[in-house]
């Protein structure tokens, strides 16, 4: 009797961005392991029979090691029961989703992916901009601004990175972004690129702050707020030509 | 008296991978305006009072003006009716969202851009794969395969395209395929890096193939059916390293 295991994507935080197919999912589980930035009203659509595990994986926060994390999958999903879990976002997005896959496989027990919102355009949309714009705005492109170890990883493409036509999401980028920003302007990218530091995306308390990459790495260099955020850079990230909405909901000063 | 526009992401077909907050936009919506591929089961959703406009752009086929979309949203919203845009995958990425927001800020017409799970996410989801894996995939990238003519776009960043450590999703991009992977593999790329063609994602007539990205340049090169398609390249394609899932829906053989 081997169990399944649903990863289900619970989208950036507001529980109106869940999808039917999540909740569906989060309804019908005996067992959730939710990481941090998952947690809260999603939670609200599980069932009463769920036993809620937090498996408390947070950038620049102890957590149980990733092995830990897939040891304890494939112990509750060889009870027999149904295992979801839960990851923020899109789970195929910077969720260490493939260590997890590859140990259910070499224990041989069956799972689904459950895709989602990614934070990214959540964080796009709440801005009121999209990602990508005809002609100028041609390439979309996620990057982490942590390795495992917190650092700026090794190796960047700076080539992709400093593309003017790209627009950028760096994920888990806030304590590295002052480095990041002065190796890209080191690399060609212009210092007044637009910029958007999304913290908190469709949380109550959202913040989204428009700058220039430079600034953004000035104002993080003293920064140390520990809301999870997303930093958009590139022409689309100042706002559409025409200007962007007078009010963003959230909007930061 | 103005109306209200909300840009609604629709995902990828599946009327389960639409969000609470997309569904409640379409319920309560006096009028709906639609393209081909984001109508079928998501316009369930809307309410008995909703009129429903197709507005029918999709790759490849006649479709009405953009700036005759741009124009109909703008009428609609100034009789002060609430308006849905609906747009199918996330509306952000590759949806000419940036054409009609900003012909609705010269119009003064206020309006919200709902994110939804894009395409890209939804094809890797269904496959079994994610799109980032730590250390080898560490950068995920949407392009275009085809620019408003339909050709593949000019200029494209061949550095980035070619990243050993990228995952590339390509939209719209099944017929300028074997251009594009000529240029590929000239600027470097080795043929038989794997690749993924997803049509009709979520749709029950999805059909997954996985082959190199050579090979999938050779069928392309013959294949005319019109389902909407994603490609999808790079290491993660070929599935995890421990094999991908035995048996995934809809894989095409």
């Amino acid at each position: 009797m081997t169990g399944f295991v649903s990863f289900v994507s619970s989208g950036p935080g507001d529980p109106e961005l869940l999808t039917f197919k999540a909740a569906d999912r989060l309804a019908r589980a005996d067992v959730i392991l939710f990481d941090d930035l998952s947690s809260g009203p999603v939670l609200g659509h599980a069932g009463p029979q769920a036993e809620l595990i937090a498996v408390g994986k947070r950038a620049g926060k102890p957590s149980p090691r990733q092995d830990h994390v897939s040891r304890l999958l494939v112990d509750q999903a060889r009870t027999g029961v149904r295992v979801v879990r839960l990851k923020s976002g899109d789970c195929g997005i910077f969720g260490r989703l493939e260590e997890e896959i590859t140990t259910l496989e070499r224990a041989g027990i069956a799972y689904e992916i459950i895709p989602g919102v990614p934070s990214a355009c959540a964080a796009a949309a709440m801005a009121g901009i999209p990602l990508t714009r005809r002609l100028t705005a041609r390439r979309v492109q996620f990057i982490t601004g942590a390795d495992v170890t917190g650092d700026l990883p090794q190796g960047l493409n700076w080539a992709a990175l400093t593309d003017p036509e790209a627009t950028t999401v760096v994920y888990m980028g806030k304590r590295t972004f002052p480095r990041l920003a002065a190796e890209l302007i080191r690399h060609g990218l212009p210092p007044r690129t637009p910029g958007l530091l999304a913290e908190a995306v469709s949380h109550p308390q959202q913040r989204l702050h428009r700058a220039s990459i430079a600034q953004l790495a000035e104002m993080l260099s003293h920064q140390h707020s520990d809301q999870p955020a997303l930093i958009l850079y590139g022409a689309l990230a100042g706002g559409a030509p025409e200007g962007i909405p007078e009010s963003v909901p959230g909007e930061g000063d």
